[in-house]
């Protein structure tokens, strides 16, 4: 891929750079996740203060409000939200597989809190091979998003990296159930590349094919040699299970793909599997856990100041025991909330549900995660990146 | 005052200089409110970004939440919440007379949404000579407030400009009853010098006096020459009534206190009540207005874009109107807010309930209110003030 440079090796790990119609990227890196054409809480401005490369917007999100058509109007997501760094879009597929069977089997996570009970409830879509048909979380309109109508969205939004259209397996399906899904998604990711090679395409997105085969290793392999062979880029989606299951589909996928492709794990960022999925020669992730972690009171530390695997490297700020403490969150954070407000202030603003809480809080989160990234980079380029994992996984 | 400098007259409307502990305030002048210890939505770099040169906190919500005795060990409210100009806090009067005959007679509007119906409801308060007390709305705590108690909190918080302890008169009251309470303002006002006097007083804050007596010219009168005689600063409190009766108030409180005293309008901010206040002899002004026009979708335009006496000047945010409109909030404005995003990006955070949506337009109306006052005083100080306001008011 003319357009991603792997710089230096170390193990598994690589240390890349991406050059997009919006800039470079230096790999490995972490989209931080604009839902609705904004990182919550955080203006462009506080972004690029942070460092951050890309973000992430949200297809089924942005095509329901304020849609589509407006975006382009304005002529694409970068200009509408004033970011005018690379954007990445996903497909759309992860938001309508939660309106679906991840509601029936009580595992959507995604669209809206209401639905966020652990209980069987009536699927919101329909899927056919011509695609799915869905109603809106927002207002139960109905609409149909297709592999055809998933790219020509994210045509419109503008993103300098896309993702084809994808079907998505339930942890619950069975593994004849999951070979179908993953048919569709092979079809689907057909259907998104035609789509994506018309004439009238300004051939300036670069497009991820999406890995998918649940926890069996054959149907990973199979779906990874798929990908590559079709796509200049290879994500990997329908993660779940634990840590290690995480890290054995990312090895599985990743001894199979080409070496010179830009590889990135869907829906991940949690910091110990940022570890694992770099160990295993991922270069991007993304996640929603810096922004919703700070929205409920977990602000990341780092393991000098008490972080560990097991309390997933955060604090909880609504600890009574932070009401007077005036040492900033992490002291060894070097971001505007650390260098200026006390957990004691944090608090109180969280206590008494102010808005700047969010602000001050999200900055910290996204900056601990890519400032990680920063450092995790570093290692690699010094060859000292097992050294790093160690220091902060213990393994 | 030997603090306080009037540079310049235009007419009544004065030009002025006053020095504190953190720093020189330009007047005429407005101070944004950060009722819990934080001006909704922004932090303090944008605060200074907009220019702000002053901030007011409330004592009797920072005494509840987080509580003086906190703030104190930071060193005041202005290490709390990391602002290093100057700060204001009010005496917190007026807060306990919202949960008092202000619920009796259905007219309290501060504490809290759920007391902000036009019905008569049960008073969380009784006041007594030597106070008043009452319940918390946070939690139903009982809590006493006296003159002496609140100077006491308000040295703790550290603002450099504090307000003697005063009664509110109800519009509902009888002339007899504002009389008495009046007189509780005077009496209270003593024993607030008395504390504010005492030998192991910093002596850096400049205390105001609250000018009472509603709608009655002699009652205002004589408060006003009450408050001159005994304080350094002149505040008028207790305004009610259409705008021709803040007029009045103002004129008849203006021609009686010394020239050479700063004076604060309590609580009123609105765009036609500065032009007003100013051009009778006003310095200082407070008020929630650009906060909460903010959260609910009010920002600022100026009349060549719009702004009018009948609608406040401002637009809202939410029609739909403004649906696709790439114009800013106000294209004459120059605030970051302004010079980076469309009306309708705003109106998509809006409707979307994204928090940035708080941040931005909050800027905004802080900035358009902040740089209203820079040209009112650039309009004295060239004589020019008159028709400066004929442009904004059309009289």
């Amino acid at each position: 891929m003319k357009n991603f440079k792997i710089l230096h090796r170390d193990g598994n790990a690589r240390a890349g750079r991406l050059t997009t119609p919006h800039g470079v990227i230096e790999t490995p890196n972490f989209n931080p996740v604009g839902t609705q054409g904004v990182v919550k809480a955080l203006g462009p401005r506080e972004l690029k203060e942070i460092g951050v490369q890309i973000i992430l917007g949200n297809t089924y999100h942005l095509m329901l409000r304020p849609g589509a058509e407006l975006i382009e109007k304005f002529g694409g997501l970068h200009q509408f939200m004033g970011w005018d760094k690379p954007i990445m879009t996903d497909s759309g597929g992860f938001q309508v597989f939660s309106l679906g069977v991840a509601l029936e089997h009580g595992s959507s996570k995604v669209v809206g809190r209401k639905y966020q009970k652990e209980e069987s409830r009536p699927r919101l879509n329909k899927i056919t091979e011509e695609g799915v048909i869905f109603q809106s979380h927002l207002d139960g309109s109905k609409h149909i998003l297709t592999p055809e109508k998933s790219i020509e969205i994210q045509r419109k939004l503008g993103a300098d990296l896309i993702v084809a259209f994808d079907d998505h397996e339930s942890s619950k399906h069975t593994k004849a159930e999951m070979e179908k899904s993953l048919e569709l998604t092979e079809i689907w990711g057909l259907r998104s590349l035609k789509k994506y090679n018309r004439k009238n395409w300004d051939g300036k997105q670069l497009m991820y094919g999406v890995v998918h085969g649940g926890t069996h290793q054959d149907l990973r392999i199979r779906s990874a040699h798929f990908t590559d062979e079709n796509f200049d880029a290879i994500s990997i989606g329908g993660i779940y299970g634990d840590k290690k299951m995480l890290c054995r589909i990312v090895e599985w996928v990743s001894a199979e793909v080409s070496e010179d492709k830009p590889r990135h794990l869907l829906g991940i960022g949690e910091v110990e599997d940022l570890f694992n999925g770099v160990e295993r020669g991922m270069d991007f992730f993304d996640c929603v856990a810096p922004t919703r972690r700070a929205r409920f009171g977990s602000l990341y530390i780092c393991p000098e100041n008490g972080g560990n695997k097991i309390n997933s490297f955060a604090m909880s700020i609504r600890q009574s025991r932070y009401i007077s403490d005036k040492k900033p969150i992490d002291p060894a954070c070097g971001c505007y909330t650390c260098l200026n407000f006390s957990r004691a202030y944090l608090r109180h603003l969280y206590s008494a549900g102010e808005i700047l809480y969010h602000n001050l809080a999200t900055f910290h989160n996204i900056y601990f995660i890519v400032n990680l990234m920063r450092e995790i980079r570093s290692a690699i380029l010094e060859d000292s990146f097992h050294k790093l994992k160690f220091q902060w996984l213990g393994y």
